[in-house]
């Protein structure tokens, strides 16, 4: 399997316009509101959805500029392979958010504690379940002594394109 | 953006080698080992995973047949929206476990709790990260009281492509 095609199914709508002061992760996004809009083709698959308080969201990183399998995560100041951090600039460009669920009016579900710039192409939901998604974590590497900044960092745009086809 | 495309960076190996039977979540795959391998132009991003004792592999979904926008879930009776379930009939068939690193011997990564068909093309590696990926759930919705058959499912093949093309 040499090429992988996939479709946007909805759009990502949120109040950072840019990916310079977005949120790195939904936990530091915490109470910051936003909507998913899922394309009138995708709407039946929303049946049952509001019946979970959190969704994970798979979204294409449009923004990325590039692939750097070694990079310097925005929480630290050391290079680390691109497979232990979360940051945009991987082979495939794939972000994976926990949000939680306000409502779903139509196909437009209104969600909370947002890291995900504008207009960011969404390629899947899923329910968020803690039997499947939780578990008993002994070791967060170099995370360890960083985590503590989350709730203050911010994108410092280190990982976007800064002009057309760069 | 009409069409995203990938590539995969890797291959799953793990003891099941077709869709029916394989666990329907790692929490039913508990302590059953697989591997992940990484193609050689892409080894380089693995540095420092070793420190995490849990990743979270995005895949293809190879051997899905097509898209139900609704579907009867593995573990309930009842039609249900796509995006309310984990299956893989979903519009872009993108899989995600949280699985447990035993070791990494040079690009091949050693792991526990494995819910995949052995030589499912893999797309990403994140690291897991309480702070980024644990949450208070308030509501599973169906599954709320489908969750304890968990450990027993398996998948009966119900979602798997008969033959080449369907």
């Amino acid at each position: 399997m040499d090429e992988i095609k996939y479709k946007p199914i909805g759009v990502i709508h949120s109040p950072f316009k840019e990916p310079k002061g977005t949120p790195i992760q939904p936990a530091s996004g915490k109470g910051i509101g936003g909507t998913v809009e899922v394309f009138p083709e995708y709407a039946k698959g929303l049946k049952d959805v509001d019946g979970f308080s959190h969704i994970i969201l798979i979204y294409h990183f449009h923004l990325s500029r590039g692939v750097s399998l070694e990079a310097k995560p925005y929480m630290d100041n050391e290079v680390r392979g691109i497979f232990a951090m979360r940051g945009p600039s991987r082979p495939n460009p794939i972000g994976v958010s926990v949000v939680r669920l306000v409502k779903i009016e139509g196909r437009i579900l209104h969600i909370q504690d947002i890291d995900i710039v504008d207009g960011t192409p969404l390629l899947d939901i899923k329910p968020y379940v803690p039997e499947f998604d939780m578990r008993e974590v002994v070791k967060i590497g170099w995370l360890e002594k960083r985590v503590h900044k989350l709730s203050t960092s911010k994108d410092d745009g280190r990982f976007t394109r800064r002009k057309a086809g760069e």
